[in-house]
């Protein structure tokens, strides 16, 4: 026996078979999607279609948010030095940190501790929020998750809340979402929940760890990194000065996809 | 006008209003998988549902592979001496280069000369890749995408070429792929299609330029990434040295998908 | 007037002239170290020649430890997928983290500490340091800088302090380093002063903030990951398994550099 | 014996005892430059100290160049979303490619092939260069190393081929470089050397092979980029539009360090 054994519970592979899981690879492609895959690598389980549809539609809300953000702007810096695709990526991923993309994991911590204190005090979820937001003010906490510098009204959180209905993962998590918007309104200042903040109270529904929260939004954004770093190589010239409030959009029109 | 205006075709922001390539985010979430996301950045346009769960195929196919690949193995490394997720996944995302991950673009390449030389000769595909590969072998140059060190049948590829068949996208760049196989059978010395090279074959067929393809890899691989970077966090102690043949897998059994 | 305006004091560019900290680049070209560089970078000031020269030793001090380090194995581990040399160091540098590089930061906030106490109580260094050792092992805390895997006594540690106070910045930090050091060789289980203990005494000495230490690290161990990742390319064959326990010394032999 | 048996001749580790190349570690601390450590650890041999002190000159003048080279802002950009100092290090050096900080290595082929050709042809390197250069015109080839988009006379470049007089080391690779200057002027554009061809230059006199070359870059720039990490973390608030063109200088004022 060697020495170092250690234990791995993700895949096995033995010649020609791969099994994440548990399940050969070759039998899930083409019958789950992407966030059921997503779940089954975190979680050790296949979650349902429509909890695998609901964490899909969290990687879609995340895919990219224009060029402004820093991940994109790192990818795009690299780019344009000759870096190679993988490399532009790193550099964007390495631009995910508390301040850009953890509020997911933020809010999540701040509404469990909202959701435990309802617990430990027999209370309502909307009065374990008021009494904690109560206090985050007084130590000039600032939750995370709430507000954002260019939408008033997050038009993905909406949707996720609705996917997460339909899912019938909508509870207690959720309701201290709304209990700390509905805190805001109360204060004066409107702070509505932002797709971060959606994403962290519809994770703690579906019972992930806050810690691999924010792989949701690294996972997501990747695909943006991707298709920025190439618009970069193909239409800029390299070592151009990026002013990320310089870029016009140019591609297709408002359209829909409802058939 | 500011003097570094600049274009970007990939996403609108306005006001409560996202759209990617035209399309608003929300009314995306929870209608198309992730496939079809990815798609869409890079190409611009949607597609099909048959070819969106191609393109998802593709990206469960990669989603991980063990222990073994340095993408792992970097990702893990960096795990194990305090880091965070973020830069776990940006130390694997570095280890997928020209030797891993990037035999998809390399064989895309020799498929697309391939079918370039059998149009120039108005010869069949087949021909034209008995004639490549016998210049290879002079030349002493290996083509990417053939044989495994693990799998003598890959059984990801014939999956892949399932759903390809399925999805109408079964053409000249996967009959390559099977030429060149049927070619190496002839030699005496089989070297099946590995994963890399169906998916390099079924992204030519999609039309994919091969600078992105790297891209469906790193991708892919980075939900893998995650998932070993928090199981080395959470089960394994800081620092240790990480043996990469004495993992032993202690998941779940052997069970099936179908319902 | 341009909105966005901020400052900076590290370097100023103007045609033919660029300063660092004020003083013209190419005339402390050939005049200062690079440890007087760095000092000049992070402080503002220029050292003196001894404090100079102490700092360099620091960056000597940490340039390699052979090929075991979690820094080299990242790098060598992408050199060896076929990255390129900045790509092997940045994923090496990612795995210099608070396990691995990081006791210079956490042993220089145990110092600070000890000092700080000694300070406020009044009492001699040594007595604060048993006061908060003993408060450590209470609370199962572990003092960051002490003891080595490999060494007993660490041949660096004994050099840097001989430099330090030939510089004349062997104070009350060094004071408190060896009191700790005393203290455990008290409790019947020595655990000498690491190189990273010593390093974190000497930047206390010398007055530079905890959250930069790191970065002599980082920089220092910059050179020997060019060196690894370097040497991974020419001799080794590609994607082969790095096993960090079976790497033998075959360089030249033991000499020295004493003139 | 292990099955995965590997050498390395950088470092002999030892209970107590580390080895560089053959030499103790705590005998070369105080007494080499880390010039002479970056020399050794890539060379195996340690130079003179002239030697020394010209390559710790090329660290020193690649330290730092203000603001907005993309290795900066790709270090500024991740320190502003609340990285740690390794991950903003590692963003800083994955935009560090063949269009920044490259053109080390591109010139230094340059000058290889024109000292080639000199010796092939039997004819003065000058000869060699302007038939280099007029094949390079005719194939559109930008030669780099040459020209400065801020400075017309780079300071660094005169102070270096100085430097590398004194030591004994200005050969027919500077006097390519100066050959290649030469043909510019006479084609009515001039096109000083730049510190890069500079550093190009006189590596190539000191028989470094080009691949290594990006490596002497990377490790000076490293210590700028812990520089501005640490400047945006302390001066800049978070998350803001990082504005290249916007920067003013208000460090210490011009001044001397000679003596």
């Amino acid at each position: 026996m060697r020495e170092n054994t250690w234990k791995t519970a993700i895949t096995s592979i033995a010649p020609n078979e791969i099994r994440l899981r548990g399940y050969r690879i070759d039998e899930l492609m083409g019958r789950i999607d992407f966030g059921q895959a997503l779940y089954l690598l975190l979680r050790g389980e296949l979650p349902d279609e429509k909890v695998g549809r609901l964490v899909t539609a969290i990687l879609v809300s995340s895919v990219d948010h224009g060029v402004t953000p820093p991940s994109v702007l790192g990818a795009r810096n690299a780019a344009s030095t000759g870096a190679p695709l993988n490399a532009c990526v790193a550099a964007g991923v390495l631009a995910i940190n508390r301040l850009h993309g953890g509020a997911i994991e933020d809010c999540a911590r701040s509404l469990t501790e909202i959701v435990r204190r309802a617990d430990a005090w027999g209370c309502p979820v909307a009065d374990a929020a008021d009494q904690t937001l109560g206090e985050y003010k007084q130590q000039k906490v600032r939750i995370a998750g709430f507000g954002h510098r260019v939408h008033t009204t997050d038009p993905r959180t909406a949707r996720l809340f609705e996917l997460a209905a339909d899912a019938g993962v909508s509870g207690r998590y959720v309701e201290a979402a709304r209990a700390v918007e509905a805190w805001f309104a109360k204060q004066g200042k409107p702070l509505p929940i932002n797709v971060d903040g959606a994403i962290g109270a519809v994770l703690c529904e579906l019972g992930f760890e806050p810690e691999v929260m924010n792989g949701f939004f690294i996972l997501a954004r990747t695909a943006g990194l991707i298709a920025h770093a190439r618009e970069e190589m193909t239409r800029e010239r390299p070592m151009r000065k990026i002013d990320q409030d310089a870029a016009e959009y140019d591609g297709p029109p408002p359209r829909t996809a409802r058939s």
